[in-house]
């Protein structure tokens, strides 16, 4: 089976959820690894179903997620989206409890059980502090604390909201990976959240609703680049 | 967008399920493409989302179903199948209400008036005499009616439940191809079944579980192709 | 067990949905009972499962229906609404696919089947004419048809639809009663429902977002009265 | 709106779940209350959602929740359970995410904020020692672990696992009370359970599927007597 991929932080997570599709998605992902490759920067990218094999075969940077899968084994059952299917498409991971794909208590157990059979990565969202605190006890790869209560926030309150998911979560594991990805949309946001000490920025709409996605996914990877270095200093 | 894909009948059907993944499946979907261009018949081929890419490449003459897909529009949303996304895939029609996928009745218009809006094949399946009926109203382009009330009742009692299918279902919209696939295990029966007038005839567990899947594939679609001979006689 | 209630045509419906709760449900109740006591027409009340016990042995003439049931047996289950729990509480029918609580095709007939072994009503709801065809194949005793088309169209438009929505299901099966309740906001638009041939007409909002809610049920039971009588002459 | 009841421990829980409906589930809460006063004991009585109001009324020593609720507010909505209205039937709690109703992340934070906001009991359900640590952050009145490690282990290893949950729970907060039902078919378990440091213990199918369930539901009230009594000492 091979061992779950080694993320190398800081890293960088993208995706397209469903604001492109067909060739545009390749496209935006060879862009992606482009960039990935010039910063030499871990990039998860989470890729729709239909779309991860051509990705996996076309790039040589990305860690692909599957978007969710179910936790089923090999036999019957029609549109159930197989573990073993995925992985062997080229998904080195999963996201989980994705708020608008959320997940039962019982699911998000199970699927970070069968994550960690196939030695794929588990890349677990949560909406409030408590959450974070809940979905750490599973102890996925990967949280994205997205508090609901940021949205409308002052970028000060923000920062202070981070700083306590990101210590709440590493009080639990120290070795769970946090991300965050909650309305970044410059390479700035990137930089700072990753000087406060995350181990990972992320975002999908805030760069294929930019003006120029191919510039924008540029600019924030090399802020990661930028902040990696700072923190060496 | 071009046009809906013309089946020309009769016409068989298959798939993987979750029985097998990976290279596994495109090489079963290569095996019978092989039996579809040797017996010049018109094959359904229901893919999972991950390999409908890579079996539209690899094959000329399936015509590949994603095995369910969403009714949302290009924009957000994650893990959810984007019709515009499966037809990129290569997907030339979708599954519908599979009994281990059961859908809302809105849900089922939606889905239909979405495939139609991309030119995209509705295969639409029902339990019974009635949700045959019911979905009927909805001009699916194909109805799979896989009665549970036959099951465990003998062979003569099913055909007459076969011949009272097709009846109600022509009764409604006589364009609805229909196909029978419950139970299907050999040749004979797909033989059988086309000579009582469906339009098409289907097997995916009675192939997988076979003793040789790839021969029993090849002995299923010949018999479609016998049929077809012995129609026109 | 009994038999299945028998419905006096022309009839009304209504209900409370989740605008009031607790003794204002049951208020509420006693005055629709009056209301139909007094112009001596049939009531249809659809109540919140805890408020179903206490309106049935505080009122006289309505006929209360479960806003929902599940299809489970007696036995193992919990918050699943039981069938038969629902009718030893006074229940004489049930809701299916409401709008706000749309229902698989299988659950709508194994709902339809439990009602009828019951000897429960079943009043099912469509939100377009494809559905009420669609649904009116399980022959339930009641439909009411919201086609969503209606909503922002012309009075003129409005009237057409429902004539069609009335033709298409009497013609599957002459004897489910069709009840009309799409924005029903004052006595005059009940009157000119049934006036064109619904044997019934039912609104929730229009009444308890009105002004004076128990005047409004009570104008609107007496044109359903008045109608009556005009149709008689 | 006053204030949420305090519970007096040990206390024991029941319930009908579907296995009795109508008058034999008010016979079955008036058994359990006569116990209740006899042994002087809190008793936690999950109802259907149609006999909660029956049961309060009849009762006077019962704790009634409701087998779920819908974290909705008061407006439109049919066939949710709103928890003003289940409130105002006489429930003073609830129960959230059963193994036979799981609940997605999102809805166990919001529903337990709802029972807070109406001052109602919040009654957990997990089925494993990471979910009953998942859960706690989310500061429920009362947990109730049911580890499916459980199933078919030797009674020794049961308790180990009892004390496990019962020491990660109140590692988290201590005021959570824990209740252990998962098996309790005898009086005596109920004894050890509660001797074992478990704030209470509860029986549904232990009781209903027991020769004579009124004896039995007598018997482990006792026995929760007992060990209160014992503990003292």
């Amino acid at each position: 089976m091979g061992k779950k991929k080694k993320i190398r932080t800081p890293f960088f997570e993208t995706g397209v959820k469903n604001y492109i599709y067909g060739d545009a998605v390749l496209e935006y992902a060879q862009v992606v690894d482009k960039a990935a490759e010039k910063y030499d920067i871990d990039v998860l990218f989470i890729s729709p179903y239909t779309d991860i094999r051509r990705i996996a075969k076309s790039t040589k940077n990305l860690i692909i997620l599957a978007p969710y899968m179910d936790t089923l084994r090999p036999g019957r059952g029609i549109a159930d989206v197989l573990p073993e299917a995925v992985k062997a498409a080229g998904a080195q991971g999963v996201v989980l409890n994705h708020c608008e794909r959320p997940m039962t208590l019982n699911a998000i157990e199970k699927t970070i059980e069968r994550a960690n059979e196939l030695d794929m990565l588990s890349f677990a969202c949560a909406d409030s502090i408590s959450e974070a605190k809940a979905i750490s006890q599973f102890h996925p790869d990967i949280i994205n604390p997205e508090p609901t209560e940021l949205i409308g926030s002052t970028e000060a309150s923000d920062m202070s909201y981070v700083v306590e998911t990101l210590r709440v979560i590493k009080d639990i594991f120290p070795d769970i990976l946090v991300e965050q990805a909650a309305g970044i949309t410059n390479g700035k946001q990137v930089y700072d959240f990753i000087m406060a000490g995350n181990d990972g920025a992320g975002s999908a709409s805030g760069i294929l609703l930019s003006e120029d996605p191919f510039a924008m996914v540029d600019e924030m990877i090399f802020n990661v680049k930028k902040a990696k270095k700072d923190l060496k200093n």
